[in-house]
């Protein structure tokens, strides 16, 4: 029936792929280098689209075009922003957007969030949400790809950040929302992590996954306007309480935590200042291209096992044993060495 | 020189390891099997240094008899013990251990920790420490087994906890000390997690790894005797408070924080009450025997995780190239995609 091989049928045209419909002659390594180096934004589009394909001929030449960028990329400050649905990022950040572009930075926004295939785009998704911060030339917002995995996610969103250092944005921010693994992903991207938080501490930490709190570099009360001004200076004093019970961070730096209203703007200015404070102090201690090399480290680590898991399970006489295995394993018929044994036999002599 | 196919020398004889000069042929699996269903010390003990032997004849040794007593393991309950040196963790199990000795159980004691073969034995080597309840014959004691890697040590540890099962101990607490991931490793094989802090809350945190606090089921401020009476029931507060901050834990039981001496006994009975009242609460909410489904899920997949990236960096052709790639990505040179390519190659058509 939708099979578009078969030109004799009056049929509308199939929707197709537009990875597939792309000319690829026309698109070369070398015109998205040239592309993305200039800054052009269609350039910068379509090398993203090509970096969060999965077909492996698409692969090579990101593979070749990111090779070529590399050199022009490092040299913005990646931001990462989290907390729970409600919370206001998107408002956060476009009024803080707003203000990085009236201080002279271009910002990208970028997404990382495994939920937004299924919920149709939860964060970023829907562009007319930071409205004003989309229509400046100064910035460049990115929903997030999508994707099976986090690991094919993350690793898509790690490059597109690349992508947009080469093009000369020297403001990164990184969303993500509170689900799955997905604020680990964006800490270990990131050189500072944000974690907006509402009025009411107590009930709010219910929302939030365990350890997030102790990823945070710097925390923000958001709302804190009106009648919720009281609650949230409040909650700003239990947090700072709460932080006091956790071991220092390995970069030096004492998490803060601060109150804003991204509606009045109140307070924003105070979260940019912590923010310089912040990247200075990492700049001086070293940490920051500490950091950023243990990053590369992990990045290079995370992708190998994921990738050499996934092949393992792509093997036929892996797929045919595995889950009898498994279930010989979880009913105490086997032990997990002898099942373990069994698997990779049948991998490694396939 | 210590070459020890030498016999022409008169120098004294090499140290011989013991998993070499054991007689094969004396101890079939048939032997093993009925020495520790019968609760026979020696058999046991030379069953643990089967399982915690690496060589390839051991393993598959070692897998045979394992599958042959898993229809005898799992009837006991199994509690994990964590806490930074000088917490009196030693003193703590020894009395802990007598007191359910007197209640009836067999109590093993296991470790896991993964700087013990540096430190020669940080704990549970010196077998003189808990000299009464080693003395027992409802007790056993063992130290933690010598390992390249924490998985290698954890999975010896798992083992050797269905073999002391099997032999019918039915309480067996592992002990671990906070270092590396080794609590992590000790949570995912206990029914328990039972933190013993030091009196003078904030400070002590200090020496706790990030996230151990929020694995605990129980928490128990230990040293409560004398003079530092008022300061551990201050700590007792202070942890009780910032529970409340973390989210309810999956198994539906809310942690709670008590206070006990080792060296009186005060308080000791409230724990056994407690993790009395936890094992009742987790059976009646089916979560007992999930969550021990779980870890062996968990077990195998961490366990063939381990293995496939063992073989892995095993393979010449790995080792050739994965330092320079690693180096050619931390310096910004190629893109992680890229290298983890070349690897996957050199691997799968090896």
């Amino acid at each position: 029936m939708a099979h578009s091989s078969e030109p004799e049928h009056k049929s509308p045209p199939v929707p197709i792929n537009p990875a597939v419909k792309r000319q690829r002659s026309d698109w070369t390594v070398e015109r998205y280098v040239e592309g993305v180096l200039r800054g052009d934004r269609v350039a910068l589009a379509r090398a993203i689209t090509l970096v969060e394909s999965q077909r492996a001929v698409d692969r090579a030449e990101a593979n070749a075009m990111l090779t070529q960028l590399l050199p022009h990329t490092g040299a913005s400050f990646r931001l990462g922003i989290t907390g729970v649905p409600g919370v206001g990022k998107s408002t956060f950040i476009e009024y803080f957007g707003l203000q990085l572009i009236e201080r002279g930075k271009r910002v990208a926004v970028l997404a990382v969030d495994p939920t937004s295939r299924v919920s149709h785009g939860s964060i970023l998704g829907d562009k007319t949400r930071m409205g004003a911060l989309v229509q400046q030339p100064e910035a460049f917002v990115r929903p997030s790809p999508a994707g099976d995995t986090l690991g094919g996610i993350a690793n898509a969103s790690r490059e597109t950040l690349l992508l947009c250092e080469a093009a000369g944005f020297d403001f990164i921010i990184v969303e993500t929302v509170g689900v799955g693994q997905s604020e680990t992903a964006v800490y270990d991207m990131v050189d500072c992590f944000l974690l907006l938080l509402l009025p009411g501490a107590g009930d709010e930490l219910q929302g939030i996954k365990r350890g997030i709190v102790e990823l945070a570099d710097l925390l923000a009360v958001n709302k804190a306007d009106g009648e919720r001004l009281t609650a949230a200076r409040q909650a700003q004093q239990d947090y700072q309480q709460a932080l006091h019970l956790f071991p220092p961070k390995p970069n030096g730096w004492v998490p803060e935590v601060l109150t804003c209203s991204a509606t009045t703007g109140e307070g924003v200015d105070k979260i940019l200042v912590t923010i310089e404070k912040f990247h200075t102090s990492l700049l001086e201690n070293g940490f920051f291209n500490e950091q950023r090399r243990q990053q590369q480290r992990q990045w290079l680590r995370a992708l190998l096992r994921s990738e050499l898991w996934r092949s393992f399970h792509a093997e036929p006489s892996v797929r045919r044993l595995r889950d009898q295995l498994e279930r010989e394993v979880v009913e105490g018929r086997i032990v997990p060495q002898a099942a373990v044994a069994q698997l990779l036999d049948a991998f490694l002599n396939r």
